[in-house]
């Protein structure tokens, strides 16, 4: 008994053993196939991943021929490697980044060169004793208060990286010259390898399908917006889907069917609005870097973005509440939801439009006048609803029936202050940037068409191309604003 | 009279321009004043700071000895510059962030020196003219595919700057190969000087002073439930204060006096938590780089603090949807007020309550059930609600007038539920990382009194001694889980 078990434990061990190679080779294979879908989808959420992934090979080969090409490498010899290094490292995403990274590097080598030769010259005075001794004090000096000014908002934001040059090349320009007489030379080697590297990844970057950080926040505070009025639009749809039963009753019908999976996701896009503080800030950031390009000249007040984007923010945070709210297990009763249903649909309507109307404005840089009206109808709603609440007389109601309506209506009223609000940021957005006034001729049909062509390409994704397109070809710029266009050339000139 | 108006004009001029010379040093003055104070104030809300400056400007001022000795130089020659470089590269503010920069940039140089290396010896093979142009084509395929992987999430929050220095060295050594007969020594030069200078960041940020990340994020987290916690207690000090008239009423008699100054600063600390996403985000990849240190052994759930930071924010979305609400222009209306006070003025308390037993717990570590009795008061305060607004016929109500009451009510009920879930996180964190079990014996009193040191340690600074103080002197350890201290340093033995 015992050996037969044990022996069928050993045959269920090598048959183990041989299931497990003989699926190790299937094992790979799907592990592989699983890879092979991330990277095709990481390509195709965003081709510029691809093309900027070949643009910095194409630097990198470019550079390396001053290592190939005789004549250059005897001039330059080793300190060629630097603008291999100045490539790999400087080289970014958007050209903002590559810009802002760049000329950080290419001034705080100059000027902690400049600094490292006169600590070279003030530490040769000191004689064969002193000069170790004082050229270490003065590294040690520099790194420290550079580091501490590393931490300030303002200088980490925008000079961090030049900061880190700086430290870097003094310390090697200053030290090297304890053994190296020729410091001039070196000095003027390294900076002109990383301006030949630095440059050559300006010029790539700008010229090869540029990704322009300031596009980039254009549209992302666009969408932003956009996704909040698709969340409020369509709770409306799903309104006059379910017959107007109330606000929580159809989100549960919503919640049980088989459908709802896609529409769950499209409708918690606002979701990611609640945490796109810091992209906001880097691209702002890496926008201010960029010369004029396309529609924005330069100096576009790209800090009137971030305002709109932290009004938008606290927009989402009152949609937050409201999914919250929705999703609760306390149902309406369709007695008083059905009063306040239409008061409460046409501010989720209205808001949801005007919210719809300030994107597209954006995107296709108009005033956003089309959205006043809109947000006049949410006020004019909420103004119905408080009077509505006033003037009936409730009898015997259960107030534990009524909380998920009132607080649903009570947040849509915030939800309307707040869209005021974005509207007034947006306005002064449209005033500084100069943005086109709408034509008066132009129908609200036409408007709403480009709109859905518009929402259609956004979905595909942030693609500047597709908005550029819509903007010229589905709205005929009005002749009284040609004015704005040699302006715009003007400035972009001053870069 | 033109000619008086033009010498009026003149003598206004120079008046002006005397005026504005005599401002200058004052002006200068005023500035440097200024400045001064911003330094000494970014020194003062984190001292940490210095240290890390007078940190950097040691282990610059160590490497550059291997110019100075004679012996070392004699050995590395230029290539020391490699060290300088690194120590400026890698140095971080948190151990964490400097030996994963530090391992990243050393297993890189490793792995890219290898392949480095065998990519000039396969060019070699291809004769003369074949070299370079195969050379260029290894050096443009490796910097794609490596660009393009850098995309990836999990290998940018962990790898990046690995990946980037991959790009780098396997550059630098296969193009360097094409002049350099001695490839494998610079490959080994580059390697050692890397380690040295990667070694004494290591050393010096690991040893003098260190800034843990893990300790940080740890802190980051209490704080950040702490302030919340902060909002609903106060809340009800505020209630108490105005002699329960209802929750809007009393914030406007706030907004109006003079000592709500402080007090609107200290309540809405709960904002910050808005935010935290990145900063915890980041504390934690950083947080699992690091060895076993005070109370974290290695392999500490880091990951789990980042589930608390989201349940933590959920509730924190709430919070600012209530403060919305309380600041908003319609007041609740004595009577109807005074009904639902009581209820909603609980769940408020022991909401409060409970966040704070929790951020107390996790900064302890000790288990925490001392919240639980707090939830399920909270939750009974919230049954009691429902039940009374139920309960009580409410003739001729002005459902207007209600509305605020309602809401904050309903929002209050959703905070309850966030804080529950963020009590399950935590009691998941706890059972994870094996916190102590809160001690028995340990009276309310002598817990709150723990408390309120722990309240006030914290607002000077999230300084980790202060805490670990407090764990050590008012909370004896119980003698019956002093078998985990020897588990911990058996981690700890791993690294």
């Amino acid at each position: 008994m015992e050996v037969g078990s044990g022996s069928g434990d050993k045959a269920g061990f090598f048959t183990q053993g041989r299931w497990w190679l003989k699926a190790l080779p299937a094992k790979f294979n799907a592990n592989m196939v699983d890879m092979v879908r991330k990277i095709k989808k990481l390509g195709q959420d965003d081709p510029r991943r691809v093309i900027h992934s070949l643009k910095v090979g194409l630097a990198l080969t470019l550079v390396s021929i001053f290592y190939y090409y005789q004549p250059l490498y005897s001039n330059f010899g080793v300190t060629a490697m630097w603008a291999i290094m100045t490539v790999v490292v400087v080289f970014e995403f958007s050209v903002g980044a590559t810009l802002g990274k760049g000329l950080n590097r290419g001034m705080a080598t100059l000027l902690a060169g400049g600094l490292g030769v006169g600590a070279h010259y003030l530490a040769n005075l000191s004689g064969h004793i002193g000069e170790p001794i004082l050229l270490g004090f003065f590294v040690f000096l520099q790194a420290t208060i550079s580091t501490f000014l590393r931490f300030f908002p303002k200088i980490k934001s925008r000079y961090d990286y030049g900061m880190l040059i700086f430290i870097l090349t003094f310390s090697l320009i200053s030290v090297s010259g304890y053994r190296n007489d020729e410091i001039f030379e070196l000095a003027h080697k390294r900076l002109s390898t990383i301006s030949i590297g630095g440059s050559i990844c300006v010029i790539i970057s700008t010229v090869v399908c540029p990704v322009w950080a300031g596009e980039d926040l254009h549209n992302l505070i666009a969408l932003n917006i956009e996704k909040l009025g698709d969340f409020l639009e369509d709770v409306r749809k799903l309104t006059k889907k379910v017959n107007f039963t109330g606000f929580g009753d159809e989100y549960f019908k919503r919640a049980g069917g088989e459908e709802c999976k896609d529409d769950n996701e499209f409708l918690e896009g606002y979701k990611s609005v609640l945490n796109s503080n810091n992209s906001e800030e880097s691209l702002a950031n890496f926008a201010a870097w960029e010369p004029g390009h396309g529609r924005f000249p330069f100096r576009h007040p790209w800090k009137l973005y971030l305002k709109v984007g932290i009004m938008a923010r606290e927009c989402a945070y009152r949609i937050e509440s409201l999914n919250g709210c929705l999703n609760a297990d306390i149902q309406a009763p369709s007695e008083f939801g059905s009063i306040i249903q239409e008061a409460c649909t046409n501010m989720s309507i209205e808001s949801g439009k005007a919210l719809k109307e300030l994107a597209l404005a954006i995107k296709i840089m108009v005033q956003p006048s089309s959205a006043d009206s809109h947000i006049e109808n949410a006020k004019s709603a909420a103004k119905k609803l408080k009077s509505l609440l006033k003037s009936g007389t409730w009898e015997d109601v259960d107030l534990l029936k009524v909380i998920p309506g009132v607080t649903v209506a009570s947040i849509l009223i915030d939800v309307v202050t707040c869209t005021e609000k974005i509207a007034e940021s947006i306005h002064e957005l449209a005033s500084k940037a100069q943005f086109k006034s709408a034509e008066p001729t132009l129908s609200a049909e036409k408007l709403h068409s480009g709109q859905m062509q518009c929402l259609k390409s956004s979905q595909i994704l942030n693609c500047p191309h597709v908005v550029i397109n819509v903007s010229e070809s589905s709205l005929p710029s009005p002749p009284s604003e040609s004015s704005s266009a040699p302006k715009a050339s003007m400035q972009r000139m001053e870069v």
